[in-house]
């Protein structure tokens, strides 16, 4: 419409390349998860001094992004976190940019990551970010609710076994004055109630005292607000209390 | 390995979830083209009060990103940018995380937007950031050199139409006081001739005069830089001065 | 591992092009139905001089084709078959082939076509085969039940309408003395109560008391056959009676 | 188009379980390589009691089947065959139903079973069909010609070494008198000079002396035929001496 004579015509010549893009329908009637995992996070929580094993900040942070991610893009039904990753859940019936996986990707990672930095004083007030940081982000499909609650279980309890290990091994290493390899030996082929009990004998801490954002994560769903002067009902993202568990986390995306 | 009793069973009971991720492995011996483009970028230009036809700050800050993409991702020949879309070329024998479409796309993707944020304050000294922008990313596969000229070059023609047109309709709104609609009234139906000839002759400006920057777009290769005093030779990102001809993108792509 | 010298040298160097094919992995947890069509069967039907609007010559080699497909590849659940088409459903936790789309259908649809050639005499003993006939197949993924048995109504319903449009067409040909372009004319946007008045009034035909076979179609499932004498039970495919209503296929494949 | 009122309206209810079909374009400008092996060939070869280590009238049956494919579906540039398998080479640009894998696929896999047993009377007059065949198919698509040169290197490599192979056991045991297991034990190991040099001075057998046949599997290609007194020129499949070597192979594909 905006032709220009041989421009226009020499961009229709081209214009051929376009239908070489990858389709990547997603399955329908499939709830769709995307993941975003952070890039050498490592790396990055050493450098801008996270605390260990749990750093609020950073987790409140994370959350902050979901939260403008579900805003933002709205036709996400609910999200869970833990630690530097996060998960998006489409709902089986979602229609957005025709159910294309790499649109569903690449705007939750980039609403994401835009919001890591652009939050990030709000949380690290004096600690400046130094460098922009990275994300991957994946689609996976589930054909039905029970893969879906047990996709959610598998990742609380990912974060369960990882947040126990590293609030043991930081408490050997912060209050145990061990060596982290010293920790590391001691806790090697441990279970879980071998931890517990280390925690519990040597260092009088009950890991279930232990702040519920670190040991099951993070849930965000939407919740009806009535606001009585205004006009009526709208939703709003909200936090569920970190009692991310697997059954409460799905009954929400049921609704 | 981290293994804890009870949370470990739990864990592997509901790993099968894994086996659900979508396989995207992009065919081999093709060239690799992540185009990542801005969301609603109108909208995200009139708050951020964007210079109308071209925004150098805009179009300084979007190089700047791709060239952070480049730097922190290193697999990438070269680049190309105009407007608020960037193209990212992985070289056709890439083998970057198993050639995962998943993974360029939200690496390149994820880079750009926390880029876009984090080195926002740089070209926008006096303009604060109002939300974080979000991004869509693509993947296309092109199997031959012909192809991936040809991709380049549509997408500099389609640079050049955009300009032409939108430099006329600035300067009719601007210097010539139509208002929009009556600048897309005289604009519709012209060819690129007609446009030259209006600017020219109406406004005495030669389009050809107008710069590069804005007419063609921006291209990133990697230049080898020669340091005699320190440790020989490395390679660095250089904006290469706006001729980003398809000839001479294309040529760096072989490198 | 049959090694031999510079053979084997230089086979492995070009082995690197096995890593250029498709992966097609099917979703888990989603029922596979391979559906298998004709190829220009309208051609095929003419020269073999099949019977219209139904042979049952034609019906039942094709269910003998099916036959022949469920017990050579064994771990379809069932199959639903009219005119030249059939579906077979492979159960949605299948793993044969670690569920590569292609090896689905090319088993399926390459078993049916040799099969059709094979059983050909004893459908039609008097009528040679002309030529080898071809065979289209696709897969497609249902996620749910519910999906599957809609799928199976979709294509039932689609039997039912071509055989009621099909048994008036011909009764006004062979009977009724009307050219197929007068049939068409006659029959053209009149609904099913209006098709089945005319063979009533006209014909005397009740379309209720056609056969099954070319009302409904076919079903196949497996049945248990108890042999008192030889080595207990097994399990063997039975046609079942035509009364493919969709409630009664998918209640089969629940099994 | 043939509606018949409340069954249209049932079928259009159910008509949404079309758009779960898998998407599977083949990626443009891309060689299509459909390859074709027999299922269980090893069991079928010994109950219809194929002469070792190469059955004439199986391999020739196998390239009358290939010919079929070609003249079927007529947009195959070339085929490769040796042993139970059989290559097919669609034009890198060939549009054939819009580059659908499953249609490429399917279709080349149907006709050449049925081909098989509609052709296996020509190659075994004496010995019955005793059950249909079933072969698999597979789509592997090649950008480069210097890829697709070396797909069909390898499967000439392939043929030449298990023909050596082959060629040795079978005079071992048929000639030699060894058992299975002893020719297999006196070739563990050796290399393809040490296979010639048994033939020869074993048996006077010299290796390039077998037939091309078996040494290098089949071509066929498309030949123009001049008829004067006819219509002018047209095309045919011709079978190209058995010197399937790669050089000749591609540069006819290039035609």
């Amino acid at each position: 419409r905006r032709g220009s004579g041989y421009a226009t015509m020499a961009k229709s010549k081209f214009e051929y390349v376009r239908d070489f893009e990858v389709q990547d329908t997603c399955l329908k009637n499939c709830w769709v998860v995307v993941r975003v995992d952070g890039r050498n996070f490592h790396r990055f929580a050493e450098q801008h001094k996270f605390i260990k094993p749990n750093d609020d900040r950073a987790l409140q942070l994370m959350n902050r992004c979901a939260q403008n991610v579900m805003e933002e893009l709205d036709t996400i039904c609910m999200s869970y976190g833990q630690s530097d990753e996060y998960s998006f859940v489409f709902h089986k019936n979602s229609n957005w940019y025709k159910r294309r996986a790499s649109k569903f990707m690449t705007h939750v990672v980039s609403q994401f990551a835009s919001s890591y930095v652009f939050y990030w004083k709000e949380f690290f007030p004096t600690q400046p970010i130094l460098y922009p940081p990275g994300f991957d982000g994946r689609v996976v499909l589930y054909p039905s609710d029970q893969n879906l609650k047990d996709y959610l279980s598998w990742r609380q309890t990912d974060c369960h076994i990882n947040n126990l290990y590293n609030t043991v091994f930081w408490t050997l290493v912060q209050k145990g004055e061990l060596t982290p390899a010293k920790a590391e030996e001691r806790l090697r082929g441990t279970v879980s109630a071998e931890k517990n009990e280390i925690l519990f004998s040597e260092f009088s801490i009950n890991y279930n005292n232990e702040p519920e954002l670190y040991r099951k994560g993070s849930v965000l769903i939407w919740v009806k607000v009535i606001r009585p002067h205004r006009s009526g009902k709208r939703t709003q993202v909200r936090q569920e209390r970190n009692t991310a568990s697997a059954e409460c986390a799905t009954s929400t995306t049921s609704a």
